[in-house]
């Protein structure tokens, strides 16, 4: 259960299957419960079960869809149907879905009798190529992404790329951001070769989504608990966490997808790596034309930028009342722990919404 | 924080308070909460924290007193006061009470941005000899004892026996019912020498809680993630839990504390024992006495005896629908993995009830 190397075992596409199939059918599982939401109940878990050889699912558990169900009472309702369907510790849980129903499942299956076994199939893009490493689950808590959880890897991670058909487009371009990501904090070709995303399609996307998982997962490896390299991951984030957690609480803006919040966080923090490591400007623009070519063009307020600003405080990797950002010194060489004065982040807001 | 060592270092005494404060010195952390229920508030944290060295409390954060509160909502209450205070990755919890106080504590810290620091000073004998070693963290959920949890042990574990003299009699001796298990399960002699309680005086206690903790530790050490060893620990514990279970949650019953329980699971599990691994009438007699002579015979009617076996179906153990019993083979002798036929049940129930 609770494993030393946060890394499971990622399988991909049909051999996957197969090799999922043997492994749960070797394991004599109790029960075997499927987690899915509301979409992946209707797109993806015939498909999924169809694909499964031998292996009977005791049951189907739907949450709803949608990070404003990633709360402590969804897991509270998913607890009491696996102990009201006899749900014990040799039971397995898969979940069948994207991020929110990977972190929560993950958590939940963490935490029911203190750790019963879990596989993730995510069946979102972002999922894919981010929380399919690294064993993070978790759930959002007053209003603050992923304030409550532990680092539990699954057993198995099972990609299929198919699932991506069933994908709106904005969701692809969501995972994408992570992947453009990868590019710069570690894989500058790797970067170029993603930067024209008007002429990637589908087809080319399983030998990238590996290509990402590697670049994470040597990461992950590393540094398992995010005493240090592992926060190059967090380019973008620590402003693009506050963009999002502000959109989702606000009742009267529109939601962001993760990666459409975190793709303005890139921008801004190209912006403070221009200021504070030595980026070059070229390097900003670059950065600046390729998201902004990709993703919708967001309207931040002053009154927004100060609650996202009042946000920051609750990031996770604060610490002393201190933000420490992970920059770029260049296209793919990135630098951790920089601290930056509130005059700059205010600078980058601006320069920003010009 | 995530540790592969599912033991902390204990450490007793006025010695332990040194090292922690300056292990906490050391660590530089943030900010340092302490968590107390209403008793160990008023009865324990003055003195806690006239013996810390140097050491600043930020805030105390007090949780109702006892099991009924070991619930999501408590946990609710504690990582919302942990964010308003300002909390974060590098910060301090230090879990002062009994068993409810560090199992919910350690959840807590172990999930609270994917797990910070805590350690835990156990003022109940029961959790000083008990929770203290295993890394075990928990909390109840629909009536049904550490249903929710992570193994994640604390950073340090201080024992000072000088908070037992805040102890009511019922509590210390339910402590004591740990011990008695301890030597049941592991070292004949050492039962014999904790049989006769009216002839221990506190005094006594600290070297038999350094014995007692030596052996849980033992066996944790041998088998963390409970695949095989230390199933011995759950001796009297399967039987011992749904009747705590029971009375816990009948609104018309007294409550039981956890070591009256597991006094009669003890003895009961000794009636199945004789049947099914050739325990000698005797011990069963010299346990059935030693139990009955410190713990007070609790009636249990036919109508709360069906619903305590149907609460054994929940036991976070039970796989597959069959509970298996950690039984004896003879004093300091344990068998487990035992499956016991319904009928035998039954028969255990009738036998304490005669």
């Amino acid at each position: 259960m609770n494993e030393n190397n946060p890394l499971s075992t990622i399988i991909y596409g049909a051999e996957g299957y197969s090799q999922l199939s043997e492994w749960i059918i070797a394991q004599n599982f109790s029960k075997i419960f499927l987690l899915v939401d509301s979409n992946t109940h209707e797109n993806c878990a015939a498909q999924f079960q169809s694909q499964l050889n031998g292996v009977h699912i005791s049951e189907i558990i739907e949450m709803p869809a949608g990070e404003e169900h990633k709360h402590l009472q969804t897991c509270s309702g998913i607890w009491e149907t696996l102990s009201d369907f006899g749900g014990d510790r040799k039971s397995l849980l898969l979940n069948l879905g994207g991020g929110v129903v990977t972190d929560l499942g993950g958590f939940v299956a963490a935490t029911f009798k203190r750790g019963i076994s879990f596989v993730n199939i995510p069946t979102s893009l972002l999922a894919m190529v981010d929380a399919s490493v690294g064993g993070k689950t978790g759930i959002d808590f007053q209003g603050l992404k992923n304030q409550i959880g532990v680092i539990t890897p699954p057993q198995w991670v099972l990609i299929d790329p198919n699932y991506l058909s069933t994908l709106p487009a904005n969701e692809l371009r969501s995972g994408y951001a992570e992947m453009l990501k990868h590019g710069l904090i570690a894989d500058a070709d790797y970067w170029k070769k993603l930067s024209d995303y008007a002429r990637i399609n589908t087809d080319d996307l399983t030998p990238l989504i590996q290509h990402s998982v590697g670049i994470k997962a040597a990461v992950v490896q590393e540094d398992p608990f995010e005493d240090g390299l592992r926060k190059i991951l967090n380019y973008g984030h620590t402003l693009g966490h506050a963009i999002e957690s502000y959109f989702l609480e606000t009742p009267t803006e529109t939601k962001l997808l993760h990666g459409e919040a975190i793709a303005i966080g890139m921008i801004m923090e190209a912006f403070l790596s221009v200021a504070l490591c030595g980026l070059s400007k070229d390097a900003l623009e670059e950065i600046r034309a390729t998201f902004n070519a990709i993703y919708p063009k967001v309207e931040i307020s002053a009154e927004a930028q100060t609650q996202m600003l009042e946000l920051l405080k609750y990031d996770k990797k604060n610490s002393h009342g201190i933000v420490k950002f992970a920059l770029l010194e260049a296209l793919g060489k990135p630098k951790i722990d920089v601290e930056v004065p509130l005059e700059l982040l205010e600078q980058a807001f601006e320069d920003y919404r010009n």
